[in-house]
This record gives C-alpha cells, structure tokens and sequence, in this order.
C-alpha cells in the first residue's frame, strides 16, 4: 500500500478528551475517530488491525470445531421476556417500536437468538454436540462511555455458543474455548490472567474472565507475583497456591466465558430427544471476547513514549518503508524499488511516499508502531545499502538489500 | 469440512412465507433463517457465499484504488438536519433517544457521516483525491419487508465514497468504479444492465443503476434483446441505439452509483483549499452495492429445479465429497483419504460424512448447489475410480484419482 492511497490522518497532539493510553495512541495514528461520545469510526490501519485480530480469533475458533455464522442485530424484546433478561438487561439496551408496531432491540449479547435458533433446528442427541460463533457488532446504551473503544455504545464482539446433550459435553467444550482463549490472546501479543468470575447477568454457576493488566483498568485482580496466579478478591491466607503475598491490580476484562447448562435452553424450550426418547433441555456454554477493546488492550500492553509497538502479525502492515525525501529521484526509484520486491514476496508492506520531511516520517513510523522500518534516505540510495530498524528494540542495521530482506522474511 | 461439524439445517419442503424461488432456495438450503419479519440470521453456508461475494468486492475495490474503513451504525440525527435529508428519509429511518437524551439513528447510508469525517481530516487540495469504501450492516424500518433478504430491515451493503478537487477526478473515478462494478458482477457469476437512473433521495445529477433480471424482480427496465442495451423508461422510437424493439422485464436492483458533486459537502461545510488559496467544496461520488440482496440476485439467476448451481468462486464449497454409506469401513476409508488430499491440496471441500440415506446426500448436494460433486459408493471404494459430477451440467465422469484430482483443480 502507498501511504497516499489510503487514509492516516495523524495527530501531533495528545487529544484533551482521551484519558487512557490507548485512547490517545489509538487517536493520534489515525486509527479510529469518534463520531459521538462511545461511537467510533475504525479508519483503514484501524480496521487493518481489527481484521488480523479477528484472523487469529477464527483461526483458534476453528480449530476448537466452532463453525462461523452470523446472527442480527435487530432481536424482538419477547425472546429477552421469555428468557427472564428483559429487566435485568432494561438499562442498557437500546430498544425502539417499529413502524409495524413491533418491539425490538439492539442486541447487546446473543443467547436468546442463538437458543432460538438451534431450538428451531435441532432435536435429536445425534445432532449435538453443535458449536457456533460469529463476529459481529453489539450494542449498549452506555451512561458513561469511556476510554474509546474500550467502553463503547456500538463494539465489536466474538461471541461463542456451544449445546450438549450432557455436562460432560459442555466440560469438553468449555476446556476447548479457554484453551483457544489463551492462544488468541498469546497470538495477539498479550499477557493474561484468567480468573474464575461471577456469572452475573449471564447465569449459570462457572465462569472465567481473561483479564489484561492496563494502568486504565476498571477492573482489578489479586494476582500472586511468585506463581502468576490471580485471583478475583484478596485471599485472607495469600496466594491459595503458594501462599505468596498477593498485589491489586487494575485490569481490563476482554474475555468472558460460561457454562450456563439450561438457563436458556429450559426458558426457550430447546429441547432435544435423547437416546431413550425422553426431551431434555440441551446444555448451554458461552464464549465472548471484546474483539475492539482487544485492540485497546494490546496498546495498553505494547507501547512506549513514542507511540504502538504492535506485535507480529497484528500490526496494519510489517514493513514501513520511509522514503525521506521523494523529490530526489535516486531515492524514489530505490523506494519503489523495494517495495515492489517486498510486495512480491508476499510481504505486508506500507511505502510512505508523502512528500513530508524526514522527521516527520521517523515520528509516524514511530507512532504508528510497524514492527520494522526500511529507512532509504541519500545513502541508502547511492550506497546500494539499506538500513533496517526494528520498532521494539530500535535496534539498527544497515546491509545489502539481499540481507535486508531476508531479515524481514525471517522476522 | 465435514458435514458433521458444521451447521446445515437444510428443509425437504418448501416454505410457505416464501415467495421468491431465491428465498425459498435459500431457507431450503439452511442458508438462512427468519428471526423476525425482513430480519435475517446467515448460517455457516450463507456466510460462506457473503464472504465470497465480499472477497470479490474488496479485490475490484483495492483495484479501483479505494481504502477500507468501517463506519458505525449508530448515527447523531443532527447530521441529518445539517444535510436536510432528515424529513425525506424520516419514513424508513430507525431512531431513538438514547439514556443521555442524544437522539440517534440507525444508519440506512453514510453520505453525511462519512462527509463529516472527511471535513474533520482533510483540508488541503494535496490530500485528495480520497477514495473510502466500507462493508457494513445497515437498517431500515420497511413496513412490507419481502423476498427474504432481498427487502429486509437490516441488510449488508458495500458503500464507497470518492472525493476529489474538480468534475475531472469526479468523472475519473466514476468511471472506475463503474469498471469495478461490472468486473465484480460478472466475477459473481450475474448478467447485469447498467441504465441511467433517477438520483432521487440522494442528490447529484448523474446516477447509474445496476439491475439483474430476476422474476421476483420488483423493479423494471426495458432493454433491447437486439444489442442488449436497457433504458429504465421505454423509448418512443424503441431502442435508441439500435433502433430494435425493447422488451419490459423485471429486475432487482443491486448496485446504484452517484455523481453527487457538492450536495453533501456544501451543507456539512466539507471544504477544501486549492492551489490558488480559496476554499471550495469538495466533490463527491457514492457508489453501492446491496451485498446481501447480490446473494439472493445470483440465486435467482443460477438455479434449476433441484436447487441452487453455485458459480466458481461464490460457492461455500468448491467441492462436495458424498460418502454414500458410512456405516461401510471402505467408503468411509476412501472418503476421508479423498478429503484429506485434496484438502492438502488447498481445495475448499466438504465431507458429507452424515449418516445418512444415498438419496438424502444426492438430493442436499444438489440442492446446496456445489459446483463439483465427488461420489464414493461401493463401485468406486472397491474400483479405485472416483465418480465426479459437475452441477451446472450434470455430466457425469468416471476416473482415476489423479485424472479427477486433476479435473477438480483446473475447474
């Protein structure tokens, strides 16, 4: 991609209103703007992450034997009266009454829906274990949106649902998720802590948050730094592992999953006949992750006072090539040059071709956080020679484009 | 794939509230489900096809040289007073006023919000053009919701939005996108007619509608069988190219493309200064495509009494393997050794591995509308040939593994 051809508006000051690091950061490279409090615009790097986010997501998702669909937004209010949610929920969902006089919301999470679904369309044990999940926008009318994307009117969420015929079903699929879970969040470069949790709002009896520590948290653990444990509330005795003085910390919680046996399935009627043909309410877990406050989190996780570091795989683009000055030919030919060469290869890589001063480009590419940058300034350009900079360690190096490349080949 | 592990609630009958034969096709399919009236769950298959038609989408568009970005549905209603659309499109437009008293809607397009971005980005004559494009849920309040997902009250679209200096860079990628349009339409497997269109509630002057012949059509043209010109009224003298006899036929509308100059732009205060200094409106185009309505128009152009006859590359699976009886340890064997290759291979295939009636499996591979259908019986498990049936033709062919390997690759 030619930096002129896509979109990155780039702020020089730390907008007033962002109050977290990953608000800040997440404004000033152009990743997102805010069109009213809580609602955001993901511009083309922002989107770009999201995208390889949501990658890794459906890599582990798969490989769990989850099978992608996606369900609407728009959910009538008497499937959330059946389940017994429509008070507990009545705060934050967005509802309306349409032109037909039909009472619908705004979907803040699935379960209805999907319970609904699979009722419809499964009835036999033979039929289960099914396991499905989507990508896909939810909504909350949010008092106090804050931190950007982190807490959001309009967010981006993962959602997971699995059925069963029996507990030991959901126990198999519930260990499948938190493994995945541990490996989405290891994939997208972040350190977490899985807690056992309350299951609140969602019901049934186990729960685990995933939570990530970030100094903007409004969440907090008790996590033991001698065995990396962490637990949900202090323990009177120290760490129930091995016994270690525990530490509060503030966290942000981005993964949520449940067991939640019948709940749904008893209230909706999602029954199955079973092997001596009696009807039994299929057993129910769910699975969510904040796929737009993941990003949050990986920034929150990886920056420093120069902008993002964005881990590999997750960043927009892996290669930032800098031209530093595009009015000398020497210097454009040998920019493009590259960049048609990494293209080839099969490399993700950006060229900044704007006709802006060199510090202005270093800045950016600092920002914006590419694990690597191809600097080719006049001595790249008469020396046959280019100079290769690793964002996270800002270690340089200088060598034959044979060399160069397969440096970013092997990275 | 295996059959098992993914989510096809296909239906032997036919539904009754359906009255197009895509929307019966599709429910029969498990392509799709109802959740309410005009409002639509995608199961795993019909996502599958909605990301082939977006791959397709993305690719045209990356080559018409527009970036991606993802805008929210949530929008501030004061966009719409500024722009004055408020009251013409009041009808069909979702809205609510959320716990903070701010009056929002659910976007049925983005012309304002994407025009106020662009405003708060863009300033100078050296930043454009600018070329944006999104694919993103939007909503409707349609008070006779129809076809299934053709006339729906939450529907997916590819919207893209140009914006440059002068008329030139308009007309410039006016017609880009219209190339676009027709390699994308034509990449899905559709037979369209571009006729120049009323803009209507869009503004602009210049507008081209994109129409595909469909039964169910709710829209018409009159086109010319001579040399295949449409026109959207008819023509006093008959076809005014040619001078042959028009033809009225019906038609779905699924891509529309506008000129819209400085409509927007003028009333959100989007300007720009020139290379002399002064400050101008920009101008713009906006360009869409109904993505899950192109679903239903590629149904109802390929399809036949048994079902839906997928074109290449739209198909949720290139491939299915039917394992005619899998409670035989040879074709079982044989059916998992096929699916294995030709997995490793990069072939996108699924294995009917159900247990299930050979009729059963005939009928739904049919009905699913796979372009090629590999069938392994006793013949071929005990033979060492492989039977492979083309869906659009039906031809039938017997060979080695490799010759229908081969067969399989090259189609």
């Amino acid at each position: 991609m030619l930096w002129t051809k896509t979109f990155i508006p780039t702020l020089k000051e730390t907008p007033q209103e962002a109050e977290s690091v990953s608000h800040q950061l997440m404004l000033r490279a152009g990743l997102i703007r805010m069109l009213v409090s809580g609602v955001y615009s993901y511009l083309p790097l922002g989107l770009r992450v999201l995208n390889n986010i949501c990658r890794v997501v459906r890599r582990e998702m798969e490989s769990a034997g989850a099978a992608e669909l996606l369900l609407p937004a728009l959910q009538p209010i008497d499937l959330w009266t059946k389940s017994g949610r429509e008070k507990d929920i009545a705060e934050i969902m967005i509802r309306f009454t349409d032109r037909r006089g039909r009472h619908i919301c705004l979907g803040p999470t699935h379960e209805e829906v999907i319970t609904d679904l699979v009722k419809a369309n499964v009835n036999s044990y033979r039929q289960l274990p099914v396991v499905l999940y989507q990508i896909q926008t939810k909504y909350r009318d949010e008092i106090r949106p804050r931190f950007g994307v982190v807490r959001a009117c309009e967010f981006i969420m993962k959602d997971a649902y699995s059925f069963d015929r029996d507990e030991d079903g959901l126990e198999k699929n519930y260990r499948n998720m938190y493994g995945a879970y541990l490996r989405i969040f290891s994939s997208c470069g972040l350190q977490v802590m899985a807690v056992e949790a309350d299951s609140g709002v969602m019901g049934g009896k186990v729960s685990h948050e995933f939570m990530v520590a970030a100094a903007s948290g409004e969440d907090s653990v008790f996590c033991c730094p001698a065995c990396a444990k962490a637990y949900p509330a202090a323990q009177q005795e120290g760490c129930a592992s091995c016994g270690g003085q525990t530490e509060k910390r503030n966290t942000l919680e981005i993964g949520h999953i449940f067991k939640l046996g019948t709940k749904y399935s008893a209230a909706l009627g999602a029954n199955f006949t079973d092997e001596e043909g009696k009807q039994r309410p299929i057993i129910m877990g769910c699975y969510g992750i904040g796929v737009s406050r993941l990003m949050a989190a990986v920034i929150e996780q990886n920056h420093d006072q120069s902008g993002i570091i964005w881990p590999k795989g997750i960043s927009p683009y892996k290669v930032v090539i800098s031209a530093l000055d595009m009015t000398n030919p020497v210097i454009t030919a040998k920019a493009y040059e590259v960049y048609n060469e990494l293209s080839a290869k099969g490399v993700d890589v950006i060229l900044d071709d704007r006709d802006e001063r060199a510090g202005i480009k270093f800045n950016d590419a600092e920002l914006l956080g590419f694990p690597l940058q191809i600097i080719i300034g006049k001595e790249a350009a008469n020396s046959g020679k280019l100079e290769l900079k690793t964002r996270g360690s800002r270690e340089k190096q200088l060598g034959t484009k044979e060399e160069i490349y397969k440096r970013v080949l092997d990275s």
